[in-house]
């Protein structure tokens, strides 16, 4: 029986957890592919450090080792940062490896460079664990593409920004005291930017762009906000509203044009994400036959992240991710997407405001629900003292009578 | 090009959802196959009837005749019933053709059989249809199953169950409003039975085990009841303490054996299941590595019903449904589920009951939850004026001190 030999580049969390799935379903793993998975190579940056990884494994600090091997057949990176480890891929996909990848940052900006090389070189590139750890929604968007056009993608992408809005509602806490406990709890590293800015989310956002639409948007053009202005008073003041704060990536077609945000906005509860709490991931996905289908699971964590790339080492050695045919191409126009009025969660408005602008409810001190086009709002959102949140869907809580007795104020 | 032919049995609703996805959907199905997909057959049922198809295509009531076409490469199976599809689709495979099938009653009771002559004729069965509509339950299960080993699926599989639920909650109607109001909306037959005692969730949860378990339970060792027993009464009392009724499946494997239930249980709000509403489905898969995932969206209609079958389609001339791995008949047993004792909400309890039973709370007059291992439930179950359901997952909801209180009443 032949042998399949992978190198695993990293040796934190998601490494780590690669590096023992691969001993734990070994029995599996030959079953599915007909030949043993072998651990040939590990690469870490600190040699002194101890490790429990069986003796027969090279284990250097230098990726010239790892290319050296006789036998190599599959590259596995888990490294932060993006400019080694696409370097180390590039040279991993000329020596005739398959990659398979959990690096969002490095795979948004390299990505399509990569997967142009691979093709060259008759390799495939895996990227599941790059969006929404062990839910499998690259492979269930690539699915529904085979006869579906996706109109429409939103996303709980960051489980650490929905972790920390969670106990700020649950536990009434401010948002510096949610994010320490996140830190305690694993999900947040010392410097919390990347998350709670919405970088990562940015990053998966436009990974899931390409899948699903086969191409993305002009990266300065993306509106991408972090979850940092959402104070406990503005989650307490919407929850007498019935809407939760969640920190949503959103993809759509407007006008002809590719259009996506990364922002925290407001759902209710007949919104599929409503319900998503905690370090959990959920995905959205609005397509022409199929309608709305929702995907909700772990996004993070040592061996649901190990479980998306494992399920890439089957797909990769089974040839199977080269021949899933690229999008057509084709984008729809959703006309439900285009409606002019929609609702928004204001806080901070003291003066009169403008007839364009409906006041729906102003039952909460210092808040209101407005009705309004985007661009008869942007004044509004421009000044300082002012926040304003999009509402997403119908808000059915708010009676129609409510809107004729108070509106325009 | 060349092309490829199809026949559709039956122009029910998703018969003629398959017709039309193919008209809508031509050229992303011209795209993705290399060749184009044409209707040459639909089996109807009454001649007379006045239908949309075009002129060029062989509409017959004698299935011998679609036999006989000289190119015929899938036979698409949508009737409702169990003996002439089955029969339809052994003389389709011995022909040499692919098949797919949106028939859970007959796929359920012929299903093995079928995989059985397609696999001994090189041809493939689709029957992503037959389960939860256009959610691609099946390929997400398959695909997990890649590398992980599944413990548990739970799943809200019949959505006009979970419509009358939804709406007997909502709106405060009886059962047999709701029931009324699901006809009238064209998400219950005239005949509801199969329905609302469980059939169809039934049929749809012997398929999911063969998928995920590589095997199913005796059928009458699986516990089936349907909803009819649900009142408004007992939805109140239940939303008093925070939990939801819905009709759920599950299987799992418990000392090593295979079993299923199909009954009303109750959930509390940290349950994927508890926001599942209308005719929504869902799926929840636990897997050793991954951990939970959870599926949802249209469980029915005309098109999420066509999409799943079109999405078969596509799989099928690609090949590929005949070298996805069976399951490897591993079933691994979840120490989690063995814990004996479990939460039950309880109705018509009058007398002291033994120790064994502990009351939780019982703060709602004629009801009360108790926490007490199935076996020593049963005495109290059988009683004709006692109704017992038990209640998925922790109940956070009812704080420890409570236990204290009022145990043992």
């Amino acid at each position: 029986m032949s042998v399949i030999k992978v190198a695993i580049l990293g040796f934190g969390t998601v490494g780590e957890g690669v590096y023992r799935t691969i001993h734990s379903h070994a029995e599996e793993l030959k079953t599915v592919l007909g030949k043993k998975v072998e651990v040939a190579a590990i690469l870490i940056r600190n040699q002194e450090k101890q490790r429990n990884i069986s003796g027969d494994v090279l284990v250097t600090s230098d990726f010239e080792d790892i290319l050296k091997l006789p036998q190599l057949d599959i590259v596995v990176e888990a490294i932060v940062g993006k400019e080694s480890p696409h370097l180390f891929l590039k040279k991993s996909i000329e020596r005739g490896c398959h990659i398979i990848t959990a690096n969002k940052e490095m795979f948004a900006h390299h990505g399509a460079e990569l997967q142009k090389l691979a093709e060259e070189n008759g390799v495939s590139v895996g990227f599941e664990a790059t969006v929404a750890g062990g839910i499998p929604v690259i492979q269930t968007i690539r699915h529904l593409l085979k006869v579906n056009r996706v109109h429409q993608l939103q996303g709980i992408l960051n489980g650490t920004s929905n972790f920390i809005l969670t106990e700020m509602r649950e536990k009434k806490q401010s948002f510096a005291e949610a994010l320490l406990q996140a830190q305690q709890n694993g999900f947040a590293e010392a410097d919390p930017t990347n998350d709670v800015e919405g970088f990562d989310a940015f990053y998966k956002t436009m990974i899931l762009s390409r899948i699903a639409f086969g191409d993305e948007p002009n990266w300065e053009d993306v509106e991408r906000q972090g979850i940092t202005a959402i104070t406990r008073e503005l989650i307490e003041a919407a929850e007498t509203y019935g809407l939760r704060f969640k920190h949503v990536a959103q993809i759509n077609i407007k006008e002809g044009e590719l259009k996506a945000v990364v922002k925290p906005v407001l759902v209710n509860q007949d919104h599929p994400f409503y319900h998503v709490e905690g370090v959990q991931n959920a995905v959205n996905v609005r397509s022409d036959i199929v309608g709305g289908i929702t995907l909700q699971g772990p996004g993070a964590g040592m061996f649901p992240t190990a479980s998306a790339i494992i399920e890439d080492l089957v797909f990769v050695c089974q040839n199977k991710l080269a021949d899933v045919p690229k999008t057509t191409g084709f984008v729809s126009d959703d006309k439900t997407l285009q409606g002019e009025q929609e609702y928004w969660f204001v806080q901070g408005v003291t003066e009169k405001l403008p007839k364009e602008l409906t006041v729906v409810d102003q039952s909460v001190a210092g808040f209101c629900i407005l009705k309004a086009a985007k661009k008869d709002l942007i004044w509004l959102a421009n000044k300082e003292e002012v926040l304003c949140f999009p509402i997403l869907g119908e808000i059915k809580l708010i009676k129609e009578e409510t809107l004729d007795s108070v509106a325009v104020s």
